[in-house]
């Protein structure tokens, strides 16, 4: 009974899959409006659609190398499993088309939701929520689809081991951690190039039109308007698409292999079993819950904002609550040892991304005093501005990395027994909070996308002249989408913290693998002791390798990890610096040489400004993301495994803290400006507008370049190391 | 012949003392000009001094409080040292007095400056010099007298222990560590508050005068300009007098700690002497050196900027270059075990050194390509030099790091005599690289004392309106302060790394006396072999408590103590913010309600801005100085001892290189705007310098404030630590 629970995981994905195209279809049946919204529209799609070629080419260039890489590694010195090569191929192909799917259903449906919203309210909500929607299921659908494939592939290709059975279940789940790298590397470079891309066009469009044409937002007249509006479609869709795809399916691999650790040596291969499915089961719940979320977002015909932000909270909570019952339910019936406990930890999971994402929303809303005082010290011109949003980034991380030390803490204890030397299960119960923090992915990445659908309807309703109450309406919309947003950053970044430490773990269990497979059997420990390498628990091979905080290749490489989080943000912010000013030359270019296109005769040459943010975001996106594969490569080859894991924690304690930085500081710049522009402190157009229009632009790459990007970077650093450990075992400088 | 060696200490300690007695009376003894100067100079004498009498009874509150505190612990529950109280009590009094004399100095030299730049650049230079070289060899003088009293009184109180008696020197080293705490303490409010008295001045005087009044730096004619000539005498003399005071003694105290661990439980008393005293003997020789380097330099009477350059740089190389060869035959006099390996971590830490300051250099000087980039980004606005800046800053910590885990991996190797597993040996060479590091500070104190005396002599000569001439002389003398700033900082930051490694190691000493204490005697170790307590070495130590990076203990240190940085940043920067802005209203409230100030017809109220900036920066600086001290008092009743090497261990690696960030974006910032007034890019008064204007004054507090206070609180988290350990061992909640 127990083990047949298992079909529930294909089961679901395939249900989200199904689902998500019934919305897409439904979705495409609405009308795109007048055919100036239509040509729009096509615009902006053809813009996205032409960036991702050349994005999808460049990627292609990277994992054909990378595989081959691979390829020689395990085929030729045999420091790899087989299937890597292949796997690390899928993962980065999944990964990219959930960003596809999303990015494609995004263009079609922004036309469409300002179109509804012609009629009202409510139907622009359905039609964008729906949409994001699509992009929510395609994620989970695609992410546990290719989970379970994998899975049954490899439960019939890798033998028996007869020494050990408990060994064969640590392989398939390690070797499938490959193709979470292979996710790793296609979101980083879909985040850091649509974050290049999203950011050069929005800091160009707004430096040249705001701030020195004086033209409103989503102007015809500017140029780098659709580039613009292109922009959140690769960025904030296509990135944020293959992002969580990523944290997704990251968090259930690397519980998956900490469980098949936890048993390991045990030879109780059914308890082993259950414990790798768990994190897969909680997940597949988690999209039938999604689903009946979903179904749960209505709202009358004649609602206004209140309700419509009523109905999406109702939706997120409903799939929230549910699950909590439902994961008691299902690990009940799954008879997992300690699932009482373990249960818990879901619990805390979700609990402690729900404390992220509000106190996200305390210290990035205007509802709320810091955001206030930020706009406030405006009065004193941009230089404050930046001091105080600085200053309130910083604070802001204080109850996020207190809620994940918590979590962490709590568990730990609650999943390993209450004895904090029981690393492997307590260290399995931290991969299950981020598991049940994840685990309604499928609805909240819904509200999540449903966001920038609502602002791209906003920027076709404005170029295609639609009257003042549509756009009111597309304006309702949109920051109805920030309110929701504030919380699915807190799941991400919450959620991303809690898999690194998750994969910090696997790696030791891939190191175990990949000393075997350079034929040691037998564990020294430095008091003398031997154990066998199958029996070696975590404690054996942190004593193996002195992985103590006195050991000084552990502490290079923290060093070296916490400036791989600056690094990568330096040259992640240059990057958009160097692509928004080329931006900013081109702008005034053409109000310069264009006659008559201010006074709105003439059509400025948007193409070219598509183009420029497309080459910008191409050339600048190859070096930071070949460093994060780089550097974990690099820090094996000269400290070994201590180094490696100095590098893992170095590099999530200090990033995970620089994404919460970066993300609130610049959602508090972003807000300030709206709350100056809701007439505070002397309304648009005054001294202060104008000093919290310089913190918005500074916030940009923060909040949507940079600090996502960091999530991304923890995980990928993480996963490349687990795929080169037979790499780093078998040979390092010191 | 061998142990006489160390009278030399003392000895050089008294020669440095009197030696700054004989330049302060010399310096006194110079002109202080026309009466105008004389009046200028007692208003910012004046000024500073009451500042610091504010400081210093409010800081005396606390440490009587501390005191209390450590009194009841040591003789009321025999958690710690009966010397602990009277040791903290001292080490903050000399921290305190070191920046008191500098400040004095510096505040009766600058008149002193400006006249003596009427007569001749050389004149001026020699007067300055020689007035920072007083607060350089006050603060050696005095680190390293009271370093030798309390030796040689606690070796006489100290009993023996009969069963070990290598536990003597163990005993003896770690109470001094506490002396240690005091300086730190003192030192940390000495920074945070005199860094945000100056940058509220500074701020509010640029934003007012400059930006909205269009008037001059150091024009009389603006009421923040007296308060903004204390700032530079509270912040960057008092404050970084009592900061290297505490970097010094930290670095050599943490080494002979680690010095006498290493020999514990071998009965080698006399070569555990040796250990002990080396590191206080390579400052004794530095402290010589640096006087020769100090009399060095001289040029010829009609000397141009060119060569007075090369006389600061001949000094301070000649001192660097000598000292390398007497600590080979110091150190072979000694015939200190390894003495030849331990001499090379020497030059080693001297090398990371100067490879931080030229790092620093490249990415803060206008000579170069980063800061001239910065510049040109003033081309697009404010808001792309903020963006860059933040990515300059970012990037530049990988060189600083990558020289640090150079320096940490190199010299451990060394003094380790290349074996890894000889941990105590290993961090007792990564401590001396620290020694060998801060050993010149007697001249390189000086010339970065230098700095803002030079300034202050040209605040002054603007203000009391001596010609052109003589300001361009001072801004010429200032410049160069500029540049042997870069150099003298980079030691400062990569001394605070390697110091707060050493004390990290410290406080795994202390952790073994804080056991025995409360009457733990055997170490049962979890592979079930038992250590008698006086012969466990590190090893032993990380094992019984389990400090692996996989303890979740450990990980929510680390996550603790990463934030602990960016909070505490946070806290500075908005009380920075927060203490402008009322400057800024004052200065505003005056221009308006004091008739006649803008044409210099009626003189501002200077002492209500003075004022402001002191109550300002009292009523800031105790929360964020007291929080580092209460976090790792919790994180010790939360999580024990692995929390607590978590949390310094997370302090270290993101303090550091934030520190790195946050000084370099400030520095470039301050120079991409000198480099615009220098005419490039349109000039002063253009768009591009305006915007430059809004990098430099958001770099103010990033360098001046938030920055150099991250060295401290890395070190004062670890003393702190190490002081509670008693505390910490005897109970804790998980």
């Amino acid at each position: 009974m127990e083990t047949s629970l298992f079909w529930l995981i294909p089961a679901a994905s395939l249900l989200a899959l199904a689902l998500a195209g019934y919305f897409y279809r439904q979705m495409k049946q609405e009308s795109e409006g007048t055919p100036a919204m239509a040509r729009i529209a096509l615009y902006v799609r053809q813009g996205a659609m032409s960036y991702l070629k050349q994005q999808y080419k460049i990627v292609t260039i990277v994992f054909i190398a990378l595989a081959v890489l691979f390829a020689i590694m395990a085929y030729g010195f045999n420091l790899q499993n087989h299937w890597v090569p292949i796997a690390f191929l899928t993962g980065g192909f999944f990964s990219g088309l959930s960003g596809y799917l999303g990015m494609k259903t995004a263009t079609y449906a922004s036309a469409r939701t300002a179109h509804a919203a012609r009629n009202s309210l409510n139907k622009g909500l359905k039609v964008a929520f729906r949409s994001g929607a699509v992009m929510g299921l395609v994620v989970v659908g695609l992410g546990l689809f290719d989970i379970s494939f994998w899975y049954l592939l490899l439960e019939q290709c890798i033998p028996e081991d007869a020494l050990n059975p408990t060994a064969k279940l640590c392989i398939i789940t390690t070797t499938m951690l490959t193709f979470g790298m292979g996710a790793s590397t296609q979101a980083l470079f879909a985040r850091v190039g649509g974050g290049i891309y999203t950011k050069a066009a929005d800091v160009g469009a707004d430096l040249v039109g705001k701030v020195e044409a004086g033209i409103p937002e989503d102007d015809p007249r500017n140029p780098a308007t659709i580039a613009d509006n292109v922009g959140d479609n690769v960025g904030d869709v296509a990135g944020m698409g293959a992002d969580l795809y990523e944290s997704y399916c990251g968090s259930i691999l690397a519980t998956a292999a900490l469980g098949a650790a936890a048993y390991i040596g045990t030879g109780d291969t059914v308890m082993q079993f259950k414990a790798v499915i768990a994190p897969m089961l909680i997940a597949a719940v988690g999209i039938l819950l999604s689903i009946i979320g979903i179904f749960a977002v209505r709202t009358k015909e004649d609602a206004g904002m209140r309700e419509l932000l009523r109905a999406l909270s109702t939706g997120t909570n409903l799939s929230a609550g549910l699950i909590v019952i439902a994961t008691f339910l299902i690990l009940w019936l799954l008879q997992l040892e300690n699932w009482l406990y373990i249960s818990c930890a879901v619990v805390i999971g979700l609990v402690v991304g729900v404390i992220i994402g509000q106190s996200t929303e305390f210290y990035t809303s205007q509802s709320y005093k810091p955001t206030r005082k930020l706009a406030e010290s405006g009065k004193t011109g941009p230089a404050t501005v930046i001091i105080s949003g600085i200053g309130l980034g910083m604070i802001s991380t204080t109850i996020p990395v207190i809620a994940v030390v918590a979590g962490i803490i709590l568990s730990y204890w609650l999943a390993s027994g209450f004895d904090f030397t029981n690393i492997s299960m307590g260290l399995y119960g931290i991969g299950i909070a981020a598991v049940g923090m994840l685990s309604t992915l499928g609805i909240t990445l819904a509200t999540d996308a449903y966001g920038p659908i609502a602002d791209n309807a906003g920027g076709n309703a404005e170029m295609s002249g639609l009257g003042e109450e549509v756009r009111k309406r597309t304006d309702a919309l949109d920051s109805l989408g920030n309110t929701t947003a504030a919380t699915g950053k807190g799941f991400a970044i919450g959620s991303a913290a809690l898999t690194g430490l998750a994969l910090l773990a696997s790696y030791i269990e891939e190191v175990r693998i990949g000393l075997e497979r350079i034929g040691t059997t037998i564990l020294e420990l430095p008091n003398g002791l031997e154990v066998v390498i199958h029996e070696a628990g975590f404690t054996d091979f942190m004593m193996y390798y002195d992985v103590t905080l006195m050991n000084p290749k552990v502490l290079s490489g923290m060093f070296i990890g916490s400036m791989m989080a600056f690094l990568f943000c330096g040259l992640t912010m240059n990057a958009v610096g160097r692509a928004a000013a080329h931006m900013v030359e081109e702008v005034r270019r053409q109000f310069r040489e264009i006659k008559g296109i201010l006074e709105g005769k003439a059509e400025p040459d948007y193409a070219r400004c598509v183009q420029i943010s497309t080459l910008g975001a191409q050339k600048e996106m190859v070096f930071p993301s070949l460093l994060a594969i780089i550097a974990p490569i690099v820090t094996g080859l000269l400290f070994g495994v201590p180094g490696v894991i100095g590098l893992l924690i170095g590099g999530l304690s200090s990033g995970f803290i620089l994404a919460i930085f970066m993300a609130n500081s610049g959602g508090a710049w972003d807000n300030a400006k709206k709350y100056v522009e809701e007439g505070n402190f002397g309304g648009k157009g005054s001294e202060v507008h104008r000093a919290t229009v310089v913190g918005d632009t500074v916030g940009d790459p923060f909040k949507d370049t940079s600090g996502p990007s960091l999530n991304i970077l923890i995980k990928l650093m993480s996963m490349v190391a687990i795929v080169m450990a037979g790499l780093t075992v078998s040979w390092s400088l010191f």
